[in-house]
């Protein structure tokens, strides 16, 4: 999946993991050109100037930011920095375009690569200086379109989750504090991960209001008072991250566990049972046999290769095969062919079940959706069965240890969301790492217990009124 | 097509122009995918340890790296660079990648953003600080694989140029003073821009020898002598600058020519003869067939779109479609409906072709694979036209202000070359910039005249045998 890199934080994506991102991408992308978005490439590099103009969004990247200060030998007469994200980059352009409401809606995306300089310890695809991602940046006449947009694209993101890539994820909106900075509001769609109980944000989709139209001057004629409009935007975007979802998430003691859809390979056909007593004619049967059945699979638009190398064993496949995720293996050997069958062995489940030859091509299909569905269950039990609602602080702080998330009354401040953090850390926390941290919201789920919000927040000491469910959890 | 941006080189792609980039990828990827070459993602940054480890190459590029130094407020404790090219980048990984020849080979490629911060007179597309690309970067066990492999990828680029883009290319290899920095031999497709005479270098393909897998180690075991064994690498690259030379050759002074196969909108439908005087029911009538038309072209695999506006004139749609460079614009009137008929005006010729409506989903397709081959053969004579077989140096010089390119023989002597093009430069080059510049070789081409070489190389100083006939021409 991938390389490490002598660049600390950085990683190599090596082809196995590239295209997982690569069936994600083109799911995306055909999409949101369904929705009239088109692509676009906006510079990596951002002046000063430009990155500095909204106070609050620099605020947040600042500590983050990667400056370029030398080409070649020359130092340079002002420090350029790269994109940690391109709000700063493109709305400069924005502002030159938008004249009249009818250069509105303008619904541009990029597909490229951002740089945050984290200080905090690097993860693979999780938390990694450089990630690739794309970025969302619209821009329209009313807040009500843009609005309709932002949750538009929480669905398309969501259904990457569950439609491809067999995580269940709770879709909500971000707290004040955990929202994106400069935005009026943040909407995600947040993953649970089983083995550590902690949370994993998805993608998001911010509402921008008219914050950044301001300062950059994205604005036009109004047609009916003919005063000065500012443009409604959003931005959403959606990284590398999510490959790391499904490495964490699906993956087992025996490696990854790829979900069908976006598995390279969907299936490994694997000839067996032959020894060195093995006749040439039989080995010739047997070898083409499973050039045949592969053959069968890739016609009914299975992802299917064969795994005829001669130089090592039918078990080095397996364990090769397993540790990769491939979702099925298909065994051929000679006792199958003369029962007219093959052997499916299941990577999620284990399971092996006979297929007769006859009914492969019908059944191939329907098992990949069948592993899709049983891998999304199963996510989704684990979850289901560690989220707790609990409007008690000392339940809170138990359940959370005992990797659950739960479902408290919050009042949405950010000091009190701070105190939360702080004081359902673990003591030992020094030790433990990020399994001690405390818990954050993950976010305010748009679906709301139906069980009546109690009138205080779940913090002992807030005496404010709490204003909906939150969902609260470690996360990455 | 762009945007101009306040850091000096960067420029933005529009959608307009990053379209043409997407088709071409899609094509190329689809192309290198058959061929068993996968995609990943390296990271950006280059530590200066393994930057510098290739001599030859590093003293190339190191004038153009950027360099970061900074990141928050923290200066760095050893600067890191931005890739201007990633053969420093994934080598390293290679060489853990390689243990025996059944590693081999490695074929990988990646769509990613470079920076070579040129401190020469930026220009859109052509000469960009950043800029998009792919770059393969292969590795195999014997010379003869990879040396395949060089002229297999050198095809497809070429093919792009004239099977896409519609621009015919010679191919050739580059001299040693042009090749690539640490290669051992730089084969490429060059094209010819009609109004200015230059040369374009369209794409180019490596063979790297052993140079950097014996500086990065990127060894195996020989089978037969169980001797160390260096792999034989190779490298290629084409950029957006592809998109710069449809702009610069096709388009004319009313804007860009788009050539049909990579044009976002072969087709625009335009509605026309509506006036003040038009009844509500005739508006609606032409209105519909427009739409109609549109569906026709579209149902016939055409890129089709039908422009309604009612806020702007015909004449300002034929404008706005003739600059953004779209084939053919398709008028519905009042007139050619009662003809059952529409005009079809052709973009890079301006005829008005009148299309029977019952023809016009057979004859479409045909009109835009014939305005390919118009727009090809127009490039191809001017090409033809401009291109002076001359072993005499005064000839040379003369001709090279006439706009043309130059088949002369030469030594191949990087000195040599150096020498022709300080003394092909004219002398009031500083006022005239590129037009005045020197000659230098655009290729070796691989279809040598068939004219006897004669002895002497064409710069009337050299004392050396000429190796070959070269294309020798102003370039960008």
């Amino acid at each position: 999946m991938i390389e490490y890199y002598d660049v600390s934080g950085c990683y190599v994506l090596r082809p196995w993991s590239y295209a997982i991102w690569e069936e994600i991408q083109e799911w995306f992308d055909k999409e949101i050109k369904k929705l009239g978005v088109r692509n676009c490439y906006f510079p990596i590099f951002v002046s000063q100037g430009a990155l500095e103009r909204e106070k609050e969004h620099i605020a947040d990247f600042a500590p983050e930011v990667a400056w370029v200060t030398r080409a070649g030998q020359s130092e340079m007469a002002e420090p350029i920095a790269i994109r940690p994200t391109s709000e700063t980059v493109m709305y400069p352009s924005y502002a030159k375009w938008v004249q009249s409401h009818r250069d509105l809606p303008i619904r541009l995306n990029q597909w490229c690569n951002v740089v945050r300089w984290e200080f905090k310890h690097p993860t693979p695809f999780l938390r990694t200086r450089e990630f690739l991602w794309n970025e969302g940046h619209t821009a329209f006449a009313t807040a009500k379109e843009a609005e309709a947009e932002v949750f538009q694209i929480l669905d398309l993101y969501a259904k990457i989750y569950t439609d491809l890539l067999a995580i269940p994820v709770v879709k909500g909106r971000k707290s004040e504090k955990e929202k994106f900075a400069g935005a009026a509001f943040t909407t995600t769609c947040e993953a649970y991960v089983p083995c550590n109980g902690r949370g994993i944000q998805g993608a998001t989709s911010h509402h921008l209001g008219q914050n950044f139209s301001r300062m950059f001057d994205i604005s036009f004629e109004d047609s009916g008072s003919g005063g000065k409009e500012y443009a409604w935007q959003n931005s959403w975007g959606m990284s590398t991250r999510t490959i790391g979802a499904v490495v964490i998430i699906h993956g087992d003691d025996n490696g990854l566990v790829l979900p069908p859809r976006i598995a390279v390979i969907q299936m490994i056909v694997i000839p067996v049972g032959i020894t060195a007593q093995t006749s040439a004619e039989d080995r010739k049967m047997i070898i083409d046999k499973a050039e045949q059945i592969t053959e069968i699979l890739t016609d009914n638009g299975i992802r299917a290769e064969s795994d005829l190398r001669e130089n090592v064993s039918p078990g080095w496949k397996f364990n090769h095969w397993e540790l990769k995720g491939v979702p099925v293996r298909v065994e051929v050997g000679p006792k199958d062919i003369a029962k007219s069958q093959v052997i499916c062995v299941i990577r999620c489940s284990g399971e092996k079940r006979p297929v007769l030859l006859k009914n492969l091509s019908q059944s191939a299909k329907a098992m990949l959706d069948e592993i899709h569905s049983n891998m999304y269950e199963r996510v989704a039990a684990a979850r289901r069965a560690h989220t707790k609602l609990t409007v008690n602080w000392d339940e809170f702080k138990k359940y959370l240890d005992m990797k659950f998330q739960l479902l408290s009354p919050f009042c949405g401040l950010p000091s009190c969301e701070e105190l939360i953090k702080a004081e359902s850390a673990r003591e030992e926390s020094v030790q433990l790492g990020a399994a001690a941290m405390g818990a954050k919201t993950l976010c305010i789920p748009f679906d709301q217990p139906t069980d009546p919000l109690p009138q205080r927040c779940i913090h002992p000491s807030c005496k404010e009124p709490a204003k909906s469910w939150a969902l609260f959890g470690r996360s990455y």
